[in-house]
Formats: C-alpha cells, sequence, structure tokens
C-alpha cells in the first residue's frame, strides 16, 4: 500500500536506504525448488555495478547478495525469500549540506513535502542505489522465466544524441554503454567524457526486448501486460516515457500501415510491440524508456532551503553522467519481474487445455 | 488479480461486454457523505458518447449511469457504489463473422490464446466501450478532487499528423476533438473525412494536464505517481506510449537544461511535469499519450481463423476513425482515479503535521 | 481496501442494500470455460431463502440470479462475473423509525459512528440480505471444487439449546433446519415456536464439513487455511465463535491425546481438523461455528438516539427466530470461496512435480 | 499473495527461518516522524523469548530487534522498515531426523505435500520461533495505538484445565503465565512441571482485551474488525478456536438476553465484544484463544516416512510445554496489527467530521 512492493503472485518488497546498513528485498511467491545461490546474482549485479565503466560512478562496492532466507540446501522452499546488499563504501558527510537545501530534479524537494523526515545521505530511499534490490529479484524472476525459452535483453539505443544505428544484439556486452553498435559506443565514450568535463548530465533511450514470450500474458482491463509493465519501468528513477512496438510513430501510420496483417507463420509485422488488448501474443515484446539526464550536476543551481529561503547549491558528490549504462539491467530486471509475475497469474486460471494454445 | 480492479483504497472493478447487458463498475472506498446523482455523470458520458462527432462512430446510446447501490437520500453512504449503463443499440449479428476469423490490430487473436473462449460480439470485454464504465467512476473521483481544487483537462495535441500550435484551454469543448487550437482543430475535421472516405483510420496525441494538484502525493518505490500515472493511461486500448514532462525531449537535453530551478515562488520550469522523485511536487502536472489509429478500418487485410488457416477480413462493422475525441474524456477518468486514490492514500499515513507542508 | 472485497485470486466484490434495488456480486478471476446458467443458482438460493421454514422471515422473494456478465452462450469467459439479485418485496415504511434511533444488537451504532450517513432501511448494507451475494458466489466457487471431489456441506449441531445427537448427513436436507438428526431437528421446531412466541430469539452451533480437500491448500504464515476460514466465517453476521477440528476442547488435551498419529493409511484421528501448520493435510476439514441469537426481537428495549438522548425501541419488523437454517448454505458458501481461492493460489506456485504428493 | 503478508496499509511482511540466518519483518506504511529506537523493542522481546518460565523451552536468544532500514535519527522516515532478529542459538543437528519422518501435530507432513522441500531444522519456517517477528512488528504497531489511548493486554484464563478465577489485570506481568490470577497461576506452576515430567504437554486459553478502542473502526462486509481479528489469531500456530464477547456462550442465550442495552453512558453490558456490524462500537474488545496442547512431546508415536512407510518417532528436542504464556505477547502483537491497520484505513476515507463521532 505505500508503494514498496510490485508484483501479484510473484510479489517482492525492497527496503532500504543509500548510506544505511544495506538494500534488500523480500519475495513472496516464489515457486519452491528452484535451484538459487549466491553465484546466481553475479552477473547482474556486475554489470549493475557502479565503476563498471567511464560514465559511471567512481564509488565501488562489491554489492553481493546474501540469500537471507527462503532457500534450504541451495533450492527455494516456497518460503520468503530476503536478498541482502550490505553497503560498504557509503560515506555520508558530503551530503550534510542537503539537511538544508533541496537539489533540483532529485525527490529532496517532494520528500520533504510528503514525509516532513527523510533520510537525505544520498538520495536515501531514492537514490538510484535502490534499484540493486531490484535486479537482485530480477534474477530470481528470471529462474521463472528461463525453463520457459523467454528472453529479456536490453540495450542502449541512443545517449546524448548519439544514436545506435546498426543493430547486432551480440555486440551488447561489448559496448561499455551495453550499446549494440560499436561505433555509437565509441561515439558515446566521447560525448560522456566531454560531458564529465563540463560537469554536466547526459540522458538516453534504452530498449528492452523479449524474445520467447508465450501468449496470453496480462489480464484485462487494467492489468494489460503493456499497462504492467509501462509501470515498471516508469517506477524507474530518470524515465520519463515509455514506448511500446511502434509507440509514439504510430500516432502518423494509418490503420492500414499500423495493424500488423496475420499469417500462419506469425505477425507479418510487429507495430503492437507484440501485445494486443493488453495480452501477450506470442511475437517479441518490444518497449523503450526515455532516461532524462541525471539530476545530480556539479554546477550551480538556484534552489531554496527549508525554509522557503533562495539558496545556490553546487554539490560535488559522486555520481554518474548519465542512468545508462547502469540502468540498463535494472529495466532488464523491472520486465522479468512483469513476465514471471503474469506468468504465474495465468497459471492460476489456466484451464490445462494445452489444445487452444496452439494450431 | 485477474486485472479488472484499479486503485487501492478508492478501488472500482469494471465489467461488463460490447453487446451484453451493460457495462458497470463497483466503487469500494469511496469516502460516505459524498453528494451524488445520477446528473453528475451525463456531461462526461455525453462527452465520451459515439456518435456526437464527425470522427466518432454513429452508434447511438443514451449511456445513462443507474446509481444501483452505495447513495441513500442522494448522498454516498461508505458501501459499495454499483454504477451500471445499459447496452441499448448493440445489434450483434455483423460479428458472427468474428466467430471464426480474428481482426488484426484487435485483442481477438491473443484472447483466443489466453481463454480459448470470449465474448467476441463487438470486442466483447476488450471493446472502447468498456471505457464507458471508467468514465462513469472517473465522475466520482472527481468529486473528491473537486473540493481540493485539483482540476484535471485533457485536450488533442495532434491527430492524423495535424498539429495544435496555439493552445488556448478555453476553447477545448469548442472543438469537436477537443482540439485547444480551433484552427488545427478544424484542419481536423478535413483529414478526418478524408480516412473515411478511404475506409482508412488515424492516431494521434493527447495530452492530460493536472491542475492544483497538492504536493506529497505518490509512493515511492514502485507506486510512484508517475508510474500509477503510466499505468492507468497506457491500460486504455489504443494507448501505444505514454510520457511526462519534458518526455522523450529529455533524452536530449543536458541535465544544467533539464533540472527545474526551484525558487520561493515555485519552480523556474516544469521539465520534471510535476513530479520528483515518484511523488507530486505541487507543479502542472503534464502527460502525453500517443495513440495508435484505431485497428477497425474497413479494407480487406489479411489474418487467419481460428484452424490456424490463411483467410481475408474485410469486417464493415461500425467504427471510430480514430480514438479521439472519445478518449479524451477516458484519459482525464483515469488521471482523476489515480490522483483521488494517492490522495486517500496520502491521507492514510498522514501525520496530520500541516506546519511541513508549508513555507 | 473498503472491505467488500474477499479472496485473492477467486475474488469477489459485493454490493447492494436491502432496500435499494438488489444486491450483487462481481467475481474477478473466474477460470474461463466453466459452464454456468442461472438454473445453477437455484438450489442453494432456495436453501437461503426466506420463509422456507418456520424460523425464517415471512419476507418472500424469488431471489433470481441474474447473470450480467462474463458468461457468453453458457460458459465463463474469465472476464468478470457480475451476478445480480433484484429485492422485490422490500417495504422499508416500517423502517423510519431507524432514522432516529439505534436497535441494540445491530451495527445501527457502529455504522452511524463510522459513516455518520448510512442506509438504515432493513439495515442496509450490514442485513443479513448482504449473504444472498455470498451465496451466489459461492455456487460459482463450487463450480471449481466440484471437478476436484471437493464436498462442503454444513449443518445445525445446536439451536436454542437442543443438540444433534446422532449424525446423519443424509438426513440434512430433509430437516428444516438442516440438522442431520431428525429427532433433535423435531425439538428445535418447538423451541423455535416458543421463541416466536414469546417474540424472542435464539443462537445455535453449525458445523462445516469439507471431504475431499486435497493437501497443500493454505499459504503460511498469514493466509493460513485455517485462518483465512476464520476469517470467512466470522465476517458473517452474528457468528461469534469460530472453532476448528477439536477446538476449544483441544484445551483440555494432553499432546499425546491430540496429536493425529499418522499411518499409511491417512491419519488415526483428526483433532487437527485437516489443517496442520496452516496447510491442508487431505483429512476431512472440520469447523464450527457460533451463532448469537438474532438481535431483532420484538420486545422493547433500552436504547439512545442520533442526539444520545435515552430511548425505548419496541421493532415490529419481519424478521427471523434465528439465523440458522438460512445461514447454513451461507456458510457453506464462505468455505468454498475460500476453497476455491486457495486452489487456484495453490496451482499459481505448483511446480507441476506430482510425484511429491503420493505416496 | 503467498501468505506472508499482513495488513492492508500498515502491511508486514515476514522472513525467515528457525535455523536459518533469522527472522525478520519489512513494515511498509508505517507513517513518518514516530521516534523508535532498537530499545522499543526489549520489553515485548524478552516477554516472548524462551526460557524466560519454567513452562518455556530453555532455549536461550538475546532476540536483539536490528533496525536495518526506515529509521533515520531516531525517527521513522516513511520509508520501508526492516527488523531483523538474528538466530544465534540454533543447533540444527538434532533435526536432522526429521528430513525423513513427520512429526505428528506439526506441519511436516502437509508442507512436505505443499511444496515437496522445505526447511525442517526447528520447524524451519513454520517453527514458533517465527512469531518473534510479529512481535517485532507489533511494538511499532503498538506507537500508532498509544497516542489514541489504546490499551492491549492479553492474559491466560486457563493453562491445562486450570482456570483463573479472580481476574486482577494489575497481577499480570508477576505470574509466570501471564495470568492475572496468582493462585490460579500457582497451580499452573505444578500442572506444567507435572507435564514436564510426564514428557507430555498442555493447552490453554487466552483472553485479549482492548480498551480505549475508537468507535468506527473495521470495514464491512468482509474485513469486519472482529473477521481480521478471527484472522489474525487463527494465523498463529497452536490456535485451533477464537470467539468475541460472549462467543459460544451466546449461542444459549435469548435475543433479549444477549442485546446490549445502549444508554447515554455507553452499553450497559457487552455480550457483543465491542464490535457491532463488523465496527467497534466504543466499548471494550473482547476476544479468546483456543490452544491446543504443543505437538512437540518427547513420548513416542506413530508416524510415516517421506515415503509414506510406517515409522516410531521419539524426538527429543528442546520444545516448550505449552504455547502459553509466550504467545501472550504474540497475541497481544497480532491485535496491534489489525487495530493499527484499521486505524490507519479508516483515516484514509475519514470526511474528518469530528461532530458525528461525539454526542
Amino acid at each position: 500500500m505505500a508503494g514498496n512492493s510490485f508484483g501479484r503472485i510473484f510479489r517482492i518488497t525492497t527496503f532500504g536506504e543509500s548510506h544505511g546498513n544495506g538494500l534488500g528485498v523480500v519475495i513472496d511467491g516464489c515457486p519452491p525448488r528452484i535451484p538459487l545461490t549466491r553465484e546466481d546474482f553475479v552477473r547482474d549485479m556486475v554489470r549493475r555495478r557502479p565503476g563498471a565503466a567511464p560514465v559511471a560512478s567512481p564509488r565501488k562496492e562489491a554489492d553481493q547478495v546474501e540469500i537471507q532466507s527462503g532457500v534450504f540446501e541451495d533450492i527455494t522452499t516456497g518460503a520468503p525469500l530476503m536478498l541482502f546488499i550490505r553497503n560498504q563504501d557509503a560515506d555520508s558527510r558530503p551530503y550534510e549540506v542537503l539537511r538544508e537545501v533541496f537539489r533540483p530534479g532529485h525527490g529532496d524537494y517532494s520528500y520533504f513535502r510528503k514525509y516532513g523526515h527523510f533520510d537525505f545521505r544520498g538520495g536515501g530511499r531514492y537514490s538510484a542505489r535502490e534499484t540493486a534490490a531490484r535486479v537482485a529479484a530480477g534474477v530470481v524472476a528470471g529462474k521463472i522465466l528461463d525453463p520457459l525459452g523467454v528472453k529479456v535483453v536490453a540495450y542502449t539505443l541512443e545517449l546524448g544524441g548519439v544514436k545506435a544505428k546498426d543493430i547486432d544484439l551480440s555486440l551488447i556486452e561489448k559496448s561499455l554503454f551495453f550499446c549494440p553498435d560499436l561505433l555509437a559506443s565509441k561515439k558515446m565514450e566521447e560525448i560522456v567524457s566531454n560531458a564529465r568535463k563540463e560537469e554536466n548530465s547526459l540522458g538516453g533511450i534504452v530498449e528492452i526486448l523479449v524474445k520467447g514470450c508465450p501468449a496470453g500474458l496480462g489480464e484485462p482491463v487494467f492489468d494489460k501486460l503493456d499497462a504492467d509493465l509501462a509501470k515498471a519501468i516508469m517506477s524507474v528513477g530518470t524515465v520519463k516515457g515509455v514506448e511500446i512496438g511502434a509507440g509514439f510513430e504510430a500516432v502518423r501510420l494509418r490503420g492500414s500501415e499500423n495493424n500488423d496483417p496475420i499469417t500462419p507463420k506469425g505477425f507479418r509485422s510487429n507495430h503492437a510491440g507484440g501485445i494486443l488488448g493488453g495480452i501477450s501474443n506470442g511475437d517479441d515484446i518490444v518497449l523503450r524508456a526515455a532516461m532524462k539526464p541525471v539530476p545530480s550536476i556539479n554546477l550551480e543551481q538556484d534552489t531554496i532551503d527549508r525554509k522557503g529561503q533562495p539558496s545556490k547549491l553546487r554539490f560535488a558528490g559522486r555520481h554518474d553522467i548519465a542512468s545508462i549504462p547502469r540502468i540498463v539491467p535494472v529495466l532488464e530486471a523491472m520486465v522479468k519481474l512483469v513476465l514471471a509475475d503474469h506468468y504465474l497469474r495465468s497459471k492460476a486460471i489456466d484451464s490445462n487445455d494445452s489444445q487452444r494454445r496452439q494450431f
């Protein structure tokens, strides 16, 4: 109810602050007897880790995921999983100035208006560090999707105005920005380097692709698969827009152009982005998220203090130049969480009639 | 759980099909002692009514809202409200062909894959007619927002490629398309008329503006106000994208350009769209939704039948050329539902300390 | 959130008042392709009907269930079901006195304190008539349980001090009080007749037995099967106590007496009442509910009016002498709703490994 | 959904196993700016601690509650609280035998049938130790109730057949069994000592009394206050029955005897137990819970192994003779959780009209 839970059956609840003891997540609704060890989390936690790329914050953290409950003899038991990620390198002294002054573009001001009291150290609860718990939960969601053959992959389409042109998914992990066009990736390095010198920040676009999603996921009329995906993505900080399939481009198409003809071998095009009437149709799911430039910059900005008086802020904290690339595994995690949850939801009311699902 | 409910405290559950007995909604969580009569629903039901504009379907319906429970002596009692809208002009014979053949761009195929059985008459549950219940519920949500001074207004920014340029909100109700630029509205009439002749359909963009929203609404980290608004909007059929504030444009701004400086009199700009860290900041909330062209067209299309065999479909049903203008009051309703719910949620944990909310 | 919904996956939301247009329920989460027609509701609605027995209110109602949505061609579609039961014989004039004066033992006073406004005609929302919607929903829940071989049967153990001794389940429907001991049933007729003459009312005990419940239903640690059953039963008006298995008698047993030994053929006794650790163990589930005497009596009682002034009330409305026998199908319905919901919940996280479920 | 969460607004999710790293709870929905330190937990954790009384298990644990998130500078922030209680003295070797054989009266068998895999060490998830997290959460709930003047106190009415007669609430904390009759408490010591010699166990009855509960809490028709209390209490292991007010005794009263007359000074009697129509009426709330004898005994018992073969079990683990007295603070905690949640729920839809609440 207070907003820190997500999902209906595969339900996660996150907790923790940027400069408190750590971040964590409780997963209630994970099926029993799924193999799970702490090694399973390493890949995605490393991909999300700060300092992994020139664009990222120099703050170093091991970000090891501790399985505190719900696993016995390396297998899930059906009891709630608690995953915990301790904070280690978390010097909160630089943030003392934020006790009085609101950072533009951050949640400082709105949190103060809502709660009157909050842990402002490094953004506290609304720090991007909160997403570490999401990534950990996404790994477990992936364990449900893997046996189904569902693959979720995200990558950078645009950063600081530089766009990927030739998309080769096999190159994603070779790019510092998870960009499937290494030439564009090279240019992104340059523009990021410039922005760093200017003490400024950059925005970008990430595309998320789901291959192998079975038809039939999504619950009309409000928990449509696209609606839940939109919420999942918009719930990530710095995201200001989300679109599916043809998205905003569909606005200028005619119905005859935008409709995807159906053939015995599948859809002839995919303007729908894999979802019709809120239900997956078996085609690839395609989503794009628009990230604003991260609000943390070292330039002086106009603001006010807690008493409403005008103030100037030049805050030289450690921060990323862009939410890309670290946001890429976060968006993958959010999509996995939605899909795993909807898959389990579909099982609940499934009539076990395999016939209708095939041709 | 099966997706037909929305909201946490002000919680609606809709039901009904396009060609069944009618559409309805149960509202559980409406505060007691709010004056409410059936006349309160007339304005928005008329604005949503088919046939009100050249772009709309010629199907005529009274769409009167019947209050079946929860109101006594014209005042809400705190018991659940049931609002019912009977179907009247609902000839389902033309839809008999859809028993076997899937319409491209509609939910026919995905519903079949999910349920194996569904009411295909006029789209059944996934008909745009389902939104009538949303509009009715939105009227009640509005009764909660009105005393707070919150105003929600939506309008057409673009239709079939024609864009509004000079925005004058006072003109919205004078336009057949709820377009705040009457010159653009005139051009939209023309392009709609052409599309009708071509038996094709059009997409568009609607902007939703919220004035007077108090600071402090939204529940981090998943039920952020922007996340819940994104879900609400994406849950409306034909919407393929949603953005807030600067939206996709923010991608190309620097942090120093995109951050909204804070002054004692408020924010100097509003790239944030009125929401920071997922919580309303007191500024106007600004959202935009991208609508695909409605999939119902009278041109012949390639498809398959229920046995997976190739087929041709030319379906001459009654339909709108675009979801605009009828979607405009629907989007207003969805935003009202989110705001009323979050307002009640904020009351639940409010510490009644008015001091912190002011300067 | 406002309390009119029950269940997580098979989720019902009821609405309506005793003297309004009618009572109804929306069921969201009913699996598709279950055969369902209005005839399916007749048996239980008749069993719950007022006037069917000497103990019951003389108010006559057809109580026909109208399927308003969610069924197409006599089969559920997966869309929400709305079931409606119109009020017909509902003369509300006698209740006008209740505008000012609170009836002892009823919800009048507490509703007034909570809402400040309510439909007091015949109890309005807190009338026993509200249970009609529960019974209708229970019929649909039964459609999910029937194919599993789960049988839910309730019967009267005690009424007005008369206890059933020889339990023969085959006699239940032959008793006016659904009492499995016809000799006791005869005595109940007498004591009810006397209470009617004295214008007083009676309490009783109903036992609910579930045969054929599969092992594995229930979700620890809060949604234990017994916990959800206790809530379901206690949510029915006039119920003041609920126990499972040995219940309050277990208090005086030693562990060695109360533990049910396990054998290859099953449990040697059933003090547990079919549930261990909150999860069904495959044995019969046995519950008992204690009903207070209905608060409606025609004797003069001390009370106060809305201004807090002392008053006398002698209210000669139509009412039952006891909640038995009409509560019997209501309790069956509540148990069915819990079981159907937990069955669907168990399907969601089931690992499809039939081996572990057998020996 | 998987049952480890409780409450709607003040929502807790517990996790952890008896012999894993520890037990914990996440509280989402705690209002901001409530003073909270780890010292606040000491009193109730000590009262629940094993080994505090002769009846209790000799296992020693500090059971210190660590506040891992949601508190900043000793005040709640509105972010989720995570409270953690580490396991320390947890030798799991004696439980190795339970890998193959089910203990009668415990959840071993039903967990195996449900999950096929579980942490059987010391009962794992269904150990009574799980209630430590409930007690910790109850302390925070108490912080919401205290300023309202709501007092929740539980005490032992009966243990092993010995009943309290003269109830003096001021003596509760002087009794090893939280029994308000010290003479009875003395007899309880004796009977417990005897049961320990016999290697057997005992059941009992606990009464829970709430003083100062405001009128108006509870949400009809399913989330009635008594229904939610019944669920809360029944969700505690070893509870087999719950009653409110006159409870099972009401069955033998006439309506004229059971109805509580209303006077300008309040109710003349309290058979209702403080709740009418599911809503608190301002009078004391009175509940009773029936506890079965704890299933852990050292006598030999008949059972089966995982292959379904007959087996004998004599398990000499550490265990309590009765769930009393340690269950007493657990039941207090459960009642506090329900009341705090319903209080916040009532705030959400409160119309802020203090007038109606008074006379």
